[in-house]
């Protein structure tokens, strides 16, 4: 058992810091206005295909991917830069080709594309020329349970037909977003893992309705494309649009499940860095009372604790990664879960506190702090509430007393 | 000791209940499409007129204030009726002309105006026909402590002339609100409870610069005028706009406060109230996992929880409003801040159940948990943290064993 | 609605704070050496007989009984007193006659008992010459529900017949303990609240063996009496000691439990306010790294947070007090469950906040804080755990919009 | 970074978990009974004696020791076997002779002890054949920061005189005692960190007088040896008897307090295993209104975070030992303050669940749990209350932006 970072990542940490104070902090207030200014609340501001050029420069690119399409790093040397890119998050990930969904579903693609496939859209995905998203979440339905999904997917001589309703799909809105990789039933009397398909759709097929942006605590999430409500009425795609096995899907959605809470939890864990920091400068910089906010005993507590718990999720989801390297999704299968419950609640209760700590100003668009909150709160009922997965993990708790 | 609410206060509580039923709830569909359909982001849509109408036949008017400016009812009277408003806050109390901040305003106008003042923006304000802000809170000073204020008012000849800069003044953005009731230091030197004075500022006033919104968690609160920024450029009015005595204003801020507490409090357990409602219905409605949520241990602990605390905020509240009738404000100074160390987190927990309860939906702007968490959660701050209030109660509590 | 004690209360607060005064805190460090000095763990320290003479004197007995038995206080009346007698709890409800559990005991022989009963048990238990127990609660099975009770009482001729197992029956090791009251199966067939009965069985009756005391976190309990296991080997009593209606046992010991909770909650109060002050007094007294502990921030939340808890339960159950006053038990039912809930858990965390301001000497036999705090925790289980109270208060909340 | 233990810890961890299996657990039921029937409060239940010499057997003894005079383990192989040891904390620490104070006062000895000291008191030690405490703490000074210590230790010719009152001694009272390591003031006029010296004083040494037990939540603690009060009255032991260097005795202290505070949160850990499991096991075997309590939903949040929460722990306690290996105590100050902040109120929130599934019994001596959570309990306030070392913590993190 050892705790240092190793060489490579050693070297990229340092790598990426340097990028983060060289270009991506300067470049947030310039994001912020450019924002303030779009027509259009589904684009991202100019800015940030500005700093994907500087990334790119530098080698930090699609650092999140393993194998010979990405930058070839293990989860547990990903893992570091990835809490590195939540610093800043609405920048950072996105500079480097790192962003959710599109790392998922490059992941996907790098797995299990046809060649066809991959020439259309993982090599632009790669290379950053256009935006995908991923549609699993239903509204009628528990999210938690990937086998509740209703959107059917027919085979109808050499196409597929696919009708249902998707919610939360996170930057279907953005102009830049050419793929949906769609979830939905292929085979109704399978088995309940058997029964789904992922096939491809492009996003302007006929019958593909976007139909509006959900908020999330009054934020809609444009810049990175927002969080669409999509009506699929009988959208028909080629059957060559199937990715991998037919009513493999379940299967498939899950292995994605796993890199993506990884990187979730560690740009989580950066975020509460940031926020941990920016409550000590506040709490340094202001005075009440005729005292510095820094003296006072219960901010000294939060920042006494703030440290403890990030000290300790960081270790946990770094195990969870090392894990994933050595045995596996399904060896790791209780950390992944451990680390859902365990990272954006905690990270939750460091924003909220930093918040406390700047006052009204807090809450206000003048800081990160409450967008940050808002995607902290929301991941807690992202990939299904935190309690379904409290109580899966006790299954297994208890299965080890009955057998 | 007796614990029931008395025959006027059931009659008014039946009146209200009533016109929840018949007009508030089924106008709120119409008030979400109407503002989203807004082109400016700080009107009211124009169903909250056609309720005001309706609260006005039915009697509901202006029941908030004291006295024979209005309904003359006690703050024990009053505070149940806020609490049901606050099941629908952004329609129940504009509906009946008690929404914040014109009630505090039209408090202070009541006691304090000259017959002038009263002719010119009391009477519009209790007859709704216009809407007011009140400018205390400023971003570069704690402003928990109304001594901090450092915008000036200074005398020159038959003007007084206002330089600063106030943040977070709700609703001045609204078109309708056509008063400033601005709180500044007139006199430097005074001791420093006797520094400050008030004066009426009319919106239009040349140096009166209104610069932005303020955002509390992405919601800009535009339909109530939103939060604004506004910045005093050497603004003057006449002499006659004082408010009240000169050098006085920080005792009438203070007591302002009071009755405003109870409200907002009230209102905060409505809102509890409404989400312990959705809570309970959506658990009803929905099954996961073979079995409706709400048989879940876990969501049962929330439901029993939620009904414990409110019962406890409530008598807390109900009886701060009654030693404010019975021994003033003075007297009830442990229980004011009492009641804002408990409410507003006590209520965010609440609502953080009910959003978790709702999966994504809960965040969303398909249900008001989100927004109404948002206002639960800035609450934590306005008027100072929470924090400032614990210590403060706290020093009494300690008062007693020194002497 | 209001909030002031009605003026009998007030007169008998004013005597009974006297009484403490003057007797009650001087007799505890008597107390505290003459419990040390001990021979047999389970008898009562001879102060408190000098105690509860002296009370006697002071019209200060018997309080909490409503009727001609006793003080003929209402729950509201009594539930102040009630509270006041927590601040020294192992002196002052002995001192007074109003300890459980004998307090319950008399409640139902009141109420039940015949013209012979009552001249054999309740009068020398109103005149405090001897002590009684109350066994319902059983070792296999959930205690919480009454109806799980298992001991069986079995009319032979013109005798009952008992045999079963109880555990936790407080009082019973002390040897002025003489009568049990002993709930158990009189009719195994019949419906779930028609199966109990309640007998009289003087504790001396052959075939009753008290096997040993229980411990509380370590606390024997023994000065009042311990917390007995007790085998029921075929002990056989008279008919005639058959208390109230045959099967009719679960409704009265679900009556009993309704002003039991109130005298808990409100002796837990007094516990709480007890504690608040040595936090204070202690905190004032310390200094730690150059400054009081009373100026510690952390500490000033505590104190805050403890006046804030308090005054909300108090409340909560003055109002439960007053429901059962004028609406009866079956009226006040989610209340009754709602105090029990909310009470021992928020007494605890003021315990433990205590605790730790007293630094090691908290947990030690120096200060009252450790044994208060094992009571409280203890309370969050008996009469059943927590959760099985918050389930069934969840269950009506539900209810209400099921129809 | 990696995270499996190397291979002599897995071997180690095997052979321990036979010993626990055949030896410790077995010996349970043994020794409380033993412990019963026990004339002296204060002496140790012969089957540990027993026990010890298995261990020996087995080749486990000492391990907490470093370097030649102990198993040679770092701090990162020894931790892991420290957890396993707090599975039965009462018996198995001390039958591997890796009990606290001794193994604390056994490091100081081998780094500090003349070959006199060696032969007269570590060798005994390192045999088993006497025990030892450790002298710090004082009644009437904030015993978080050994700076405050009181105890005069003058010389006086040949001798030092020992003049001052300690308490919460552990292990003082044990009739085996022979040795306490007693820490005072040597030079009144030195600065803070160079005013303190230890000396070995001979447990019936004239002057020394042990008074009393302190208890902890009622337990005396008695089979350990309690925890004592001792006055030191002139006490006079020879010059050579000095500890190490005169005056440096702060340092001393601070530096045992490193791997004391590991050995206390991995026997914590433990502690939250054996705890996690009785609550399973309840849980599965218990049934509660018709279910099985391990289907309970609140039952099994519990045990999802009890899993998470000691996950977390163990990989900080687990880091700290790695940097105290590597770059010393120094190095890891933030991460030993961590864990204490961390584990202690962690593991009391475990054990408080456990016990609330266990009903009554849990409170009880019928299990572990309530002794395990005083002792979890009173280290939240041992070597400082938590408070302090958030405090100091905070200091730290806000020093990153102070420079």
């Amino acid at each position: 058992m050892q705790f240092a970072y190793d060489e490579p990542t050693e070297r990229l940490r340092a790598r990426l810091t340097t990028f983060l104070d060289e270009h991506v902090y300067p470049a947030e207030p310039v994001y912020a206005s450019q924002t303030a200014e779009r027509d259009d609340e589904w684009t991202t501001p100019p800015v940030v295909a500005r700093l994907r050029s500087a990334a790119r420069e530098a080698g930090l690119w699609n650092l999140f991917l393993p194998g010979e399409d990405g930058a070839g790093l293990t989860n547990l040397q990903y893992a570091p830069l990835a809490e590195l890119t939540g610093r800043s998050p609405a920048l950072a990930p996105a500079a480097l080709n790192c962003a959710a969904p599109d790392t998922g579903n490059m992941e996907l693609l790098s797995i299990f594309a046809t060649a066809v496939q991959r020439a259309e859209w993982l090599d632009p995905l790669l290379d950053g020329r256009i935006r995908s998203a991923f549609a699993m979440t239903e509204p009628d339905v528990a999210s938690s349970d990937a086998r509740n999904i209703a959107t059917t997917i027919r085979r109808d001589g050499d196409e597929y037909v696919i009708s249902g309703r998707k919610w939360f799909i996170t930057g279907a809105l953005n102009p830049d977003c050419r793929l949906l990789i769609v979830l939905g039933v292929t085979d109704p009397d399978g088995a309940p893992h058997r029964r789904h398909s992922m096939v491809l759709v492009p996003r302007d097929t006929l019958g593909v309705e976007i139909r509006r942006g959900l908020h999330v605590f009054g934020y809609t999430d444009g810049t990175k494309g927002g969080h669409a409500e999509i009506v699929f009425d009988g959208a028909r795609v080629p059957a060559g649009n199937l990715l991998g096995e037919e009513h493999g899907g379940f299967a498939m959605a899950q292995a994605r499940l796993g890199p993506g809470r990884i990187h979730h939890c560690m740009r989580l864990i950066g975020m509460a860095e940031r926020a941990l920091d920016l409550m000590c400068r506040r709490a340094l910089a202001r005075t009440a009372f005729g005292r510095p906010v820094a003296d006072q005993g219960v901010v000294r507590e939060w920042i006494a604790e703030s440290r403890v718990r990030i000290e300790q999720l960081r270790l946990l989801v770094l195990k969870t990664a090392w894990l994933m390297d050595t045995v596996g999704n399904q060896g790791a299968h209780t950390e992944i879960q451990a680390i859902k419950i365990a990272t954006p609640s905690t990270v939750e209760w460091i924003l909220d506190k930093a918040i406390q700590v700047h006052g009204a100003a807090g809450v206000s668009q003048d800081f990160p702090l409450a967008h940050l909150w808002a995607s902290a709160r929301t991941l807690r009922l992202a990939d299904g509430p935190d309690e379904v997965h409290k109580r899966s993990l006790a299954r297994r708790e208890l299965a080890r007393f009955t057998g």
